[in-house]
C-alpha cells in the first residue's frame, strides 16, 4: 500500500518542525518552497548589516532535511489548491507547472511585507524578509556612504547620509542601532571627506512608542538606548508620501513635514501571500485584515480535517508572527498527522503556544529580552540575547561562525561581509585582475 | 605647497600595490574604481563554487587602506582620461560625473572577459571576472540540480544535469573539478529523484590541451585527473554558437556537434576596458589585440612619463595576465612616482618581472604548481597550492574563515554559502516568517 502523501507549503520554522515530526512516520513528505534554503530569520538584519554572510542565515532545505529520508523538497511556488482534488498546484521557477496530490495539507506559507496599499513604496524602500530583501538593504546603507563620500554639494551629501526607517518593532530598532553602529564604529578613518558618525537616522513609528508589545518599562528603556545611540526618534507618525529622495509623513496633530533621504528602509507591516486568499476562496475558510486564515482549535480548517494552516498565515487567538509559535504549530501540526496516520482514537488535544518569550538587539551591549514575568535590558538582556540566538543556531554549522563575527564586530567594528555589488554594471576595473598565482 | 596628485584606476592588485609603495610620499593619491571592494580573484572560484562568502575574498578597498591617510578612495566609473589638462573623468553609480586632476597617473584598469565578438554569449554563459559574475555563477550551478530534481521529463532533466565550460585555462578546470566535487560529494544523499552523480560537466578548449602554460607535463597530469574525476575534455574545438539550452562547437576536422547543456559558463578570454581604448586615443600609445597598452621598460607611455600603465592591461614582453604580475609592475610604478617626488636624480631600473610561479587547483588534495624549474602536481601540489593561498590570503581577516572552510568542504564535502537568490521573486514563502525570538 502507497504511504499517505503529506504536502507542506513553506519551508520556514513552521513547516521545517512539521517535517521534523513526521521524521519517523510512514508517510510521504513533500516539501514545497519558492526558495531552495530556509532562512533564520531573527538575524537577517544581520546579515543587511553586514556581520553575516548569506550561507550562516540560510541553509539549504535538502542539507537540512538530509536524514529525513521521507521527505522530498521541491522548489517550486504554489500557486493554488485543488480541495476537491487534493492537489496543490505549483509553478517551477523555470516555467512549467506542477501538480502535488496530498492526502493531508499543511500550509505554513508564511507572511509577507506589507506596504499598506502603497505597492509603489517598495521600488524606493526595501522591506526585510528575504535574503534578497537583506542584500538589497546591504547595498543600499554601504554605497550611501560611497555616495556621500563623492558628492560634490553638500546638500546631496546630508541626504545621502540621512536613512530612514519606517516601523519601530525589532526589525526597525535593530536596523537603526546597526546604522549607527556602522556609521560611528565599522567605518571610523575611512573615509576623507564626509565624517560617517554624522550620519542620522530618523525612525518612524505610527505607535506612540517603539517595540510597544515588550511593554511600557522595556519599551522605555529602549527608547533611551536608542536616542543614546543618536537613532532620531518620530513616534505617531504615518507615511504619506515616499520616494528615492525621502519620504513625508502625517504627524498625530495633521500637519505633514518631509524628511529628505536617500536611504528609505521599510518594516512597518506584513500581509498574506496569494496562496492563502487561494486557500480560503477554496475552503471558505475565514481571513483576518491582514489575510491571515483562520484556523480551529486542532489547526484544521472547518469541514477539512486534513488541511491545516501554521505558522505566521495561521490566525488563532491573536498569536503573535514569532518563529516561536511557527515552531510550536509546525510541531503541533506534524505530530497531528502522525497520529492520525497512526489510527490513534483518542482526539489530539487543542493546540496550545507555550511563550517562551522574546528578545530585540538594540546595539553594542544592549538588548531587551521579555519572558513572561522576567524582562531583561542593558548588559543583562544582551547577554541572555547572546545565550537564546546560540542555543537557536544550534543544528547551523555556521554557528561557531556566527560566535567569531559577532566577537569581531564587538571589538573592532570590523564587519566582513560588507561587499556588495551594483546592479546592472559590467566587468569591474580591478576584476579585469585575472586568475593571480595561477596562470604562467 | 600643495602635495603632487596621484591617480589611481583600478583596486586590483595593480593599483592596491602602488597606492601602498606611496603610503610614506607627501603625496594625495585619488584611487578610482567602479566597484568598493579590491576583489581576491585568485578564490573568486571558491565563492562561486559555495565554498566562500562574498566578503571573504572581496575587502572594501577603504578598509584596506584605512590606514594609508594620504589615499581617497573614489567610487565612481573613470571614462576617459584629458591627457592635456590632466585629469580623470568618471561617473559616479547613481548618476553625476567627476572630473580628478593628476601629476601622474597610474592605469590599472585590467581586463574583463571577452566572448570573441559574440557578446550575445553573455547573456546565456556567465563569465568569471566580477563578483556578480561568481554569484550568478554559484546560482545556476545549484538551481540547475534543483530543475533537475523537479523536471518531468528524462531529457528535461539531462540536460539540466549537463554543464559546459567554454575555456580550459585555471579558472575553466577550477570550475569543472567544483561542479564534479559538488555533484559527487557536497550534494551526497539530499536529493531523491536525480542522482547528483550522473551530472556530465563538459570542458570545451580550443588548444590541443588544458593549461598549456603549465608545460605538457603538467598539463598532461591535470587532464589525467580531470578525467578521473569525469570531467569530459573536448580539445580543439571552438564554440559557434550558445544559447541557454546548450552550445555548438566545431571541431578540428570541420565537423560541428550540438552539446545540450542548461548551464554554460564561460572564461575563455579576456579583452581591455573602454577606458583603455579612450587612453590610446588620447596618447596615441599603441594596443596589443586584446586591447592592452603598450608600455616602455619604465611602463610609462612615450612622451608621457607622467602615465604608467600596469597590471594586466600593460602590454609588455608579452607578459600574462597574473595577480604576481600586477603586484609587483603596480608596485614598481609607485615607487618610480615616489623616486619622482625625492627627485632623485638617477634613472630608475627598467622594470623587471620575477616569476614566483603559478598554481591550479584541480580538486581536493590535486592540484598543479610551476615555479620556474619546480614542477608539482597531485597532494604536493595541492600541498603547496594550499601554502601560498594561505600566505597570500594574509592581511584578510577571512584567512583563518577560509582555512576553516577548505578545512569543512576537505573532509565532509559541505559547503557553507549555498544560499541563491532567484532575482525577481517576491516575498518567499519561509520568508514570512517573521523576527522570531523577538516579537512578542
Amino acid at each position: 500500500m502507497t504511504p499517505r502523501r503529506v504536502v507542506i507549503i513553506g519551508g520556514g520554522f513552521a513547516g521545517l518542525f512539521a517535517a521534523r515530526a513526521l521524521r519517523r512516520s510512514p508517510v510521504a513528505v513533500t516539501l514545497i518552497d519558492r526558495r531552495a534554503h530556509h532562512l533564520f530569520q531573527p538575524l537577517l538584519y544581520q546579515c543587511a548589516a553586514g556581520i553575516l554572510s548569506e550561507g550562516q542565515i540560510a541553509r539549504p532545505l535538502r542539507a537540512v532535511l538530509r536524514r529525513h529520508t521521507n521527505v522530498r523538497c521541491l522548489l517550486a511556488d504554489a500557486t493554488d489548491v485543488d480541495v476537491k482534488g487534493r492537489a496543490v498546484h505549483a509553478r517551477r521557477p523555470e516555467g512549467g507547472s506542477v501538480v502535488v496530490p496530498y492526502d493531508d495539507l499543511i500550509v505554513a506559507a508564511g507572511m509577507r511585507q506589507s506596504y499598506f496599499g502603497h505597492d509603489e513604496f517598495a521600488a524606493h524602500a526595501p522591506g526585510m524578509k528575504t535574503l534578497e530583501d537583506a542584500l538589497e538593504i546591504r547595498r543600499r546603507i554601504y554605497r550611501a556612504f560611497e555616495m556621500a563620500e563623492s558628492a560634490t554639494d553638500a546638500r546631496d551629501r546630508r541626504h545621502w547620509l540621512t536613512f530612514a526607517l519606517v516601523g519601530g518593532g525589532p526589525t526597525g530598532v535593530e536596523l537603526a542601532g546597526q546604522i549607527r553602529e556602522i556609521a560611528g564604529h565599522t567605518l571610523d578613518r575611512e573615509f576623507r571627506t564626509i565624517d560617517p558618525l554624522k550620519a542620522r537616522v530618523l525612525l518612524f513609528e505610527g505607535a506612540d512608542k517603539v517595540l510597544a508589545p515588550f511593554g511600557d518599562r522595556l519599551a522605555g528603556r529602549a527608547a533611551r538606548a536608542l536616542r543614546d545611540l543618536g537613532v532620531e526618534l518620530h513616534l505617531g507618525t504615518r507615511v504619506t508620501d515616499l520616494d528615492e529622495r525621502g519620504l513625508t509623513v502625517k504627524e498625530r496633530d495633521g500637519t505633514t513635514t518631509r524628511h529628505p533621504a536617500r536611504t528609505v528602509l521599510w518594516t512597518a507591516g506584513v500581509e498574506a501571500p496569494p496562496i492563502a486568499g487561494a486557500l480560503a476562496r477554496a475552503t471558505g475558510a475565514g481571513q483576518d485584515g491582514a489575510g491571515r486564515i483562520a484556523v480551529e482549535p486542532d489547526l484544521t480548517l472547518p469541514g477539512h480535517p486534513e488541511i491545516r494552516v501554521v505558522g505566521d498565515v495561521m490566525a488563532l487567538d491573536h498569536l503573535p508572527g514569532l518563529a516561536e509559535v511557527a515552531m510550536q504549530s509546525g510541531a503541533y501540526a506534524g505530530r497531528a498527522v502522525r497520529h492520525a496516520v497512526e489510527a490513534r482514537t483518542k482526539k489530539p488535544k487543542p493546540f496550545t503556544y507555550v511563550d517562551l518569550g522574546s528578545a530585540a538587539y538594540i546595539s553594542r551591549g544592549r538588548a531587551v529580552v521579555k519572558a513572561g514575568p522576567v524582562h531583561l535590558s542593558g548588559v543583562v538582556g544582551w547577554l541572555a540575547w547572546l545565550f537564546i540566538h546560540i542555543a537557536f543556531l544550534t543544528g547551523f554549522r555556521s554557528r561557531l561562525g556566527a560566535v567569531l563575527s559577532w566577537a569581531v564586530v564587538f571589538a573592532s567594528g570590523a564587519r566582513r561581509e560588507r561587499a556588495f555589488v551594483l546592479p546592472g554594471t559590467g566587468p569591474a576595473q580591478q576584476d579585469g585582475v585575472t586568475a593571480a598565482l595561477r596562470e604562467p
